[in-house]
């Protein structure tokens, strides 16, 4: 399992669009789970005083890749193949923290699920599951 | 909220077909969640020796509607609107055993989701998010 | 690919328990389409006089299968991994025919949707996506 | 329903965000339907050269969007209640085509597919099924 200190610089080396300026965040790593968080920007804001559902949608595929790389190494290229969102409540304008974690680490398919909160909420705005398939090592 | 015995008398008046010869039991009862068992019978079996995927959808449709009736009483016609399934492991040949939460209560919408287990085994066999559609009251 | 009655005879000799009593029809096979039958039981009602949820659920997964099968032929094993469904309006108490396309077909997965409908009736009561895994050749 | 310039002037006015710039533009209404393209823009790109996951779905959450506001008018306020995409093909680089078409539209909840193409090819890179929660009128 990669540790906190190379998941970050693989990021920082790998996509470094994405994690530029603070964008995302890994805050914490477990096996087979993960802690992100996404600062807040005032662009993410939709009529109404929300955050965009992409804006979660995004955090939500970041925070799987992250915890799937982080169990199976950064040598292989994971890919996304199924996501599926349901927006629970609306985000207060503030940071998303993501909680990650994984429900089968196969040899060709990960599945995993993740809840979005506003920091500092308890009840989730948003839950997602997701299918990564791994390539032939 | 409904108790184990009413939700239990419920379910044998108004659904005696999933309930008869013990198909599905409400095996507990907490606020936002429910555990149930399903009964293994041989016609669940496919090629390979695993329970049918349907078997596990059924479990899980049943869970989130039981879930959602106990917190919301059974007056409410509440209808499945979308379940999503990722099937994660071959499920033994025996009772399935699902916990079920709700992750958001509204007064439209009610969103849970449904972990599903082979009795006895740790990691699920199948995770189930599922939204019910609550009519006007 | 395999013949309508290729398909017609592998369903007889693998699944005797699904295809019994004409409890499903594959009606017609294409190129990575097929159209099945299943057929109304009262076992199949719930309250309110509509077919169940599971109902519509078995049938999408066994179109699914039932093309897969025709398109890679009948030694894979190929498994369902992810299913989605979304309900859409209140079926009939008649028969339900699911109209069946892969919107892929790789080494690894396949991914397909299924229209179901109330038979005689143009808008769909359920549309469904799923995924499937096929194993090494 | 409104007109393709009734809509184009109302995500002007209300959306000038995520239409600044020409980043989406809703090409052709129908009845029902919608066919949208999303500007390519090189931040999009992942390592491998393929476009980012989250792109395609902010174009299946738009082309939903725009395909409800179309057909119920733009005083709704609906919001996405659920999302599931499922990523065929690596997309090129270049400019994306979404095709939507809505599969029930109720009084509370309307449910929509898209398929979304790279410019000029016809096999789909993503399928996306969403539900969108139509607010009391």
């Amino acid at each position: 399992m990669m540790t906190l200190a190379e998941i970050r610089a693989f990021l920082d080396r790998e996509f470094p669009q994405i994690v530029a300026e603070g964008r995302y965040t890994v805050e914490a790593l477990r096996p087979r789970g993960a802690r992100l968080r996404a600062a807040y920007h005032e662009n993410q804001i939709r009529p109404g005083g929300t955050i965009s559902g992409p804006t979660m949608m995004a955090l939500a595929d970041v925070s799987l890749y992250v915890t799937v790389l982080a169990s199976i190494g950064p040598m292989a290229l994971a890919v996304t193949t199924n996501l599926n969102i349901n927006f629970l409540r609306r985000p207060a304008p503030r940071d998303l923290i993501s909680d990650c974690r994984l429900l089968k680490l196969g040899n060709r398919l990960a599945v995993g699920e993740v809840s979005i909160f506003s920091e500092g909420e308890e009840e989730p705005v948003a839950h997602v599951t997701g299918t990564y398939s791994i390539p032939p090592r």
